[in-house]
């Protein structure tokens, strides 16, 4: 199929948090209609707008108002999606469903997904825009040894999206062999179920987030890797991080120390960033920022509720960018990064555009 | 004068923040008579109740309320404090302000304080109790080479406290070789002139505390040196702090990782942090904690909310402790300890009582 | 059985956070014993710290330590509690549940109930320390018709509790004849299952609470009418309630427009207010405090951050005095009730207190 | 000068946080052209940037970005403004700088104010879009009373917008004789100077806002009474207001009863409020939203961080229409008003724009 094709799509758990910020994305996509809304069977044979209605409130939890034209559209079951009728899946499920549902469809139609069901199995990419977009040509792989005509390629973890995008372009000049880093991460990347409770986190910072550190090990080491061939080389990096919730509602903050393969400047470091991923923006794809790496020179900043907003929450914010003279080579920064935007469903989105570029959707 | 003599003090700033957490700090205190409050001309001849009126409404700060012995105390103009009239006075008042009075009483009284005026020269200890009370001796050299009668003793930065007191159970055992720190500061930190806007900090972290990083290097060395003579040899570790503002009331949180000099196990570690301090507490000092540091095994914890409150404020509580595989003999955990108490205005009132328990005041 | 003998008592629904603000209330109550801790079969067998314990972390939602005695006692199913083992029951379970429970409860033994269960039944008194107390006589009559031999008495919902107390003293000497009221209520009050969602009221006010605004009708009108024989005469009072739900841990804050019987200045509903209760406080019941209303002259008060804490949350404090011109011998305040001590657990202890002092129990 | 016309205006006060709010409102206004921009001698002779630049961070206080243009323009003094060189002044002043600016500006050139200097004086019209724009006419008074070619046309208090623009359509079909009404304001109308403190709102409600309630009183009383000759007959109304402080960044909300002068049925009253300002808005003001209120049916609604951004803030949003029993023939309901935006400097260039329509400016 051309570029100029419209791809018709399906939402999967359209009713959920991560699923209505897809909504938010595709809304006005000039390549993707989303013909299906897919949900539990709860949902099924609603109205959209009924189905995320409860107790006469619309439960609608994107900053951007509910785009009208799914309103009245409605809901099917996501288990008996009819995969003939759609080009491609998003999926915004948990990771549990999403073992179940994504086994489904991407032996038939190539899945974009937020969850983390396939992530760590080796013929899967964990796709970050500008990052390591040629890792997409690993579902190659995938289809051939699973017999799959469609595919899955997963984002990142979003508190492990605004560190790669800091280090990839560090790691390419410099090189990357140490990372100790420290999240202040928001309530929004908790989601709703339960999410995080108000009278918990008021006045109070969380210090665990159970499994995340793990993952940001995981996938940093994986998304920073080399393709050789059709397998991912991981980086050989160490990261050790520590994640906590503090009382922010979108925009996860990372104080990060990073020992460098060999010595740099602080103002060759601040060039790097600032000249990263040219090549990607340059194709011009329909949610890509004008930057990946927006670098402030005010000490104060990033804040996430004053720059999580920069550039619609696809750029990532690098700021205090001083020496650090604990780790070899080290310099040390703090970034920010828009955990619903480019994090989930609008970084997601740039995921599925490339994917189109490149031919593969 | 034996520890059984009631001592004359007088706490100097007593209107502000800082000054109303010793009112309440040395409200019943067993050794301690609060006979002299003193603050800015402005304040000088009023009741200290009308002192900190401002507009009909009690300007008071603490969450304890006002001990209702000082409501009708008149208030002195600090600057022309009777200094024979008092054994020991307690400085609670901003640096610029600190340099000139307490440089006007020390030279007469033993000054124990909040401020930094002081805390860097060479002749002036920084003393934290448990860690490193045995630097008090240095004073000794101050008041031969200054001719004082009096002497000046600050207490920390209050970022540093929690540090150091996590750090020196380690370093005198293990060594302590290098540290990377995260900090999650509370608002109380900030004061009230100006102090934090509301709309700057709500769904917002700040990511930068003017001048915080330089102090808990410098300060952190130093408290962590050995007295070797009458000096302080500072202890060689390099400390890359990153210092944040969170909207939290009271209540440092710092993640921490730490490179030892040996290797150690957690188990060793763990043990380390709870055995220490026990010389110090066995003292009884009236507003010693029982235990110097809580490590808890809960994932969770320890959150500023719930865990400031423990041996009111006294006790920095050690959690999440684990490897860390970037610092040589790395460890990593996060500590809560309680700004306004410990490192405040109660921990300046448990260093003067270790100098009472000396016989240095 | 006389005041002196200790009761034994059963919490049930111990392992929520309104059950364990009774194990807070009783843990070294002078009367009371709480020999059982009951709760779901879930829950049943285990250690109470087992009970509570998730993920490896204490689910203890109060701001005062887990009393330790009860970290051993095992939780019993609350659908097998011997009734033959206890005095007294304390219910703190939902009111779906305590529909069936405390129907299985009550014909046996007394219990006092934080649920709507039984509120609005003809036969059942709402009992507000020293405001109706006097109801609690309806007790015989419901002994009398269902054939009980205990009874239940359920305090009100936590926004009735502070408006009636604010009331009844104003009823009482001048009369009320209409009431607007706008609350601001607390996080705790909203529990914890699910409760109020961290990103829903960050930043934010939500303006409603489904149910709130007729029971604070209902009770208010119940809880001030006078028992007449063994009928209650609800007054004849509207309450025109706009719940709303702000970001603040504990405390509700009301304000309220209240059109009197009769013309009163203010000093006179100053001085009503704050004589108010002093033959219930008088009466020393243990958790009883030395005021039930405390009036403040401070603009800026009451602060539910400030004034929650006031005789541990057991007084209710009134500010902002002044008249109304809108009603007809109109005056209005600011009031503020700690909803989780005088309006839930320790409020109802107070009354289970007080039926002891009655002989009731 | 005809609408067509370009006007050249100056915004005063323009470093502070109102003043950046016109920045935004008029970076590209399609009729105004921001000239001249004046702030205090400190301020004077640097550019814009530099103006608002403190520690090396950018003092801007919107969440709009600081609109390029005035990135390098330099600040004059607002003492020695020319007024030769503007056709208008937007002020943005605190109330004691405007007593002495206004009256200095005024004589030769319109002031359009948000502060409070001249509110109360008798021949100055309050203006609200919409509500009493007819009230302009009264400038021509006081050009002849005072000898003026300018004026000044304050707006009201960000508090009494949202009211007198709810209350309007009632009190013009059926009357509006009493109004309860407690607010719960935003940080964002206290300003920066010095503003709420982050530590006394947090977890808080402060429950009194000084001299608020005054004038929500006078304002609104004024603003919808009626022009006679050139009179404004105040509307008797009695309005007893409770303003409090909550911790929301953005958005007044405000629990309103209503006493109507004549029954009516709550579907009479939602379709009066939706009806209303339709003559203002079909005028095409380049501020002007769509439509002045808009009536919501979701009962949790308005919710500030939700509904402050319909129609950028320019439209009242009101929902929890329900009837109320207290006042005669009363409703009652909650709005919504963005305190910066309609209530501030974007309402204050609606007002120049309507001015400007009449040929007044």
């Amino acid at each position: 199929m051309s570029e100029s094709t419209r791809r018709r799509v399906a939402v999967v758990g359209a009713t959920g948090v991560a699923g209505q910020q897809f909504l938010v994305s595709l809304a006005d996509h000039p390549w993707f209609d989303v013909t299906v809304l897919a949900a539990s069977p709860r949902s099924a044979g609603k109205s959209y707008t009924e189905a995320i209605t409860d107790n006469g409130s619309l439960r609608w939890g994107c900053d951007e108002l509910m785009p009208a034209r799914f309103a009245d559209q409605t809901v099917v079951d996501a288990e008996h999606l009819d995969l003939d009728s759609v080009d491609l899946v998003f999926s915004a499920v948990e990771s549990d469903a999403a073992k179940v549902l994504e086994a489904r469809f991407a032996p038939e139609v190539p899945v974009v997904s937020t969850s983390s069901a396939f992530r760590y199995e080796d013929d899967v990419p964990i796709i970050v825009p500008g990052v390591n977009h040629d890792h997409a040509a690993l579902v190659k792989r995938q289809q051939r040894e699973r017999g799959w005509k469609g595919f899955v390629t997963p984002i990142p973890n979003c508190t492990t999206t605004g560190l790669v995008i800091a280090l990839a372009p560090l790691a390419r000049r410099f090189g990357v062999r140490s990372v100790v880093m420290t999240s202040m991460q928001a309530l929004s990347g908790a989601g709703r179920s339960p999410g995080v409770i108000a009278m918990d986190v008021l006045d109070n910072v969380i210090p665990f987030i159970p499994k995340e550190e793990e993952k940001v090990q995981a996938e940093t080491s994986k998304i920073l890797g080399k393709l050789e061939g059709d397998q991912i080389v991981p980086m050989d990096v160490t990261v050790s991080a520590t994640c906590t919730r503090v009382n922010v509602r979108d925009g996860h903050t990372e104080s990060v120390n990073a020992g460098l393969g060999e010595p740099a400047s602080l103002q060759e470091v601040a060039e790097t960033l600032r000249a990263f991923g040219g090549e990607f923006t340059d194709l011009g794809l329909p949610s890509s920022p004008p930057e990946l790496i927006h670098v402030t020179e005010d000490a104060f900043r990033p804040q996430p509720r004053i720059d999580r907003k920069l550039n619609d929450g696809m750029t990532t914010v690098v700021g205090r960018l001083r020496e650090d003279k604990v780790l070899p080579n080290g310099v040390r920064f703090v970034l920010l990064s828009h955990n619903t935007k480019m994090g989930a469903a609008k970084g997601a989105t740039l995921v599925a555009e490339y994917l189109v570029h490149q031919g593969l959707v």
